[in-house]
């Protein structure tokens, strides 16, 4: 049987960030994929001139077969914009067109036109602006899918981690920590490593919630009265955890050889040395949806657009990463 | 005018860890320095034999002039053992011994004797259960200097990282964070990084306390109400602050090249990168005392002991950074 070339789509983001310079970078790229970019042809047209990247911009079309991206050529899905973009300027008026490009994407993962999305950065604020709801990536997507719950874990070079709690102020961290959301971060988390990953007996290290992970009560009781027994719970079902450990040493180089993902109970615990190591590397996905979907791990960067100073290494893994996830999934499969 | 040799006393700790290996290693280094290890001499002499190690213990005279340790001798200020030790195995009958070789240090500190102390692991919980209220060397410290507030900062090459807060439960932690705290904080790490490290003008990154330091006050309003009024009064009075950054992408090598040290809120946000980065490596030093205090960044490891698998990186960090802080010291007072 030869194997289809896998294709995926990357939603171009905020127009005026510089999600449409990564996404016209990747024409320098060649892969074994057929990558389509969902961005207004105009915006990307104007954005090549202000780079001076030569590039062909191609309208994609479903219907033909599956087959690599050619050099210098962009496979474009046109999504017209309310208002024509200045690099750096943001405007309302295209709030509508950055959220459209998001339920095409997906609307393309679930009929499958495409094995994958991969989303360049959105800015939060000027969705909210517009008056439109709309917390980020993660959540529309969720929505959008029907997924009760997902999990966000970044992921760089030789480093999982996942987060049972994301964006929240630190004070209802702790509140936030049931057995019931262990259970469902960390059911999900160790399904997602098996079929999106290959990973036949993943083994999860998970951090405490309190430093040097409560020492036996004295620093916290979250540990032994929430995390533990929830992990002995979870244990009983046959996956490998080890825990809840202190997060200031779970990060020992000895102790990441042996693990698959890292579990942080909060964001500030657990991206500072993921980011750290893998910095303009790292690459965010969503774990628990029904498609395959990764993300930059940075903002839409408004003063570097159309400057030519944007770096793509962090698309360039969220890209990689995608690919691997639909090998991966195939081989879980077979 | 002639440099005198610095002097320092390491106090050995617990003497069922790796504490008293660790000052035997010792006498294999060669330095500049004066190094007297607070010790029982038979302990010591039985570690040695165990570790087949060989070395002659001479007892520390005050009264003579400083001078370099020579090669394969050890220093040793006497200090009386209640129980003999077996390796790995803790016994409460020496709690007092742990704690009076801290006050001994602490002396001679304080006295002129030793230029600084290097503090090997104690463990905490068989000095509370020998009946002694104890919660670290850190404020054991503090109150034997009559030091109202001491900060706690971890170093490696490279990075310094303070805390605001250290052994807190997390849920504790939001309103430990006031404007008087931060105040003290942040005035003791700038002029002890002008004092005791000779920098002129030190640059602090300050984190904030939410995740992406609250999004102006979406996830958080400890940023808005708390932390940036605080910053600015101490800004007034000249001191360089940038902040509050998130945590996530202030380890960014770009930004850690600008700062002389990261001030983190807790435990948890600061110590997994510096763990990270500085693994094996690391340094604890107490700053705001009237002494210079630093210690190894690990525990009593009592599976390790009089096995000769103790590693001395941590130790030999904290002994060079007691030297480097006594010479610039010297250089600011100059």
């Amino acid at each position: 049987m030869t194997k289809k070339i896998p294709r995926l789509i990357i939603t171009s983001g905020e127009p005026a960030g510089i999600g449409p310079d990564l996404c016209l970078m990747q024409a320098a790229c060649q892969r074994e994929a057929q990558v389509v970019v969902l961005a207004d042809p105009h915006l990307l047209k104007d954005r090549a001139r202000q780079l001076g990247i030569e590039v062909r911009l191609k309208t994609f079309d479903p219907s033909l077969p599956h087959a690599a991206s050619q050099p210098n050529e962009l496979l474009v899905m046109p999504c017209k914009l309310e208002e024509r973009t200045v690099p750096g300027q943001l405007d309302s008026h295209n709030a509508g067109y950055v959220l459209k490009m998001l339920h095409q994407a997906v609307e393309g993962c679930q009929d499958g036109t495409f094995d994958a999305m991969v989303t360049a950065p959105v800015h939060k604020g000027i969705i909210n602006d517009a008056g439109i709801p709309f917390s980020g990536h993660t959540e529309l997507l969720a929505e959008l899918t029907e997924t009760p719950r997902v999990v966000m874990m970044l992921a760089t070079e030789g480093l999982r981690v996942a987060l049972v709690t994301t964006h929240l102020p630190l004070r209802d961290v702790p509140d936030a920590i049931t057995g019931e959301l262990l259970d469902e971060v960390i059911t999900i988390l160790h399904r997602d490593l098996i079929d999106k990953f290959n990973i036949a007996e993943p083994k999860i290290l998970v951090c405490g919630l309190n430093p040097h992970a409560g020492e036996d009560g004295h620093l916290g009781r979250e540990e032994l009265d929430i995390i533990n027994p929830a992990l002995d719970k979870l244990r009983a079902r046959g996956i490998h955890l080890a825990g809840p450990l202190p997060a200031d040493t779970i990060f020992n180089p000895a102790k990441l050889e042996q693990a698959d993902a890292i579990l942080a109970m909060y964001h500030d615990q657990g991206l500072p040395v993921l980011k750290y190591k893998g910095f303009g590397e790292a690459v965010n996905i969503t774990l628990g949806l029904p498609i395959i979907r990764t993300s930059v791990d940075h903002g839409t960067a408004l003063e570097l657009a159309g400057t030519g100073l944007a770096h793509s290494g962090s698309l360039n893994t969220a890209i990689n990463y995608a690919l691997n996830m639909i090998q991966s999934g195939q081989e879980s499969r077979d």
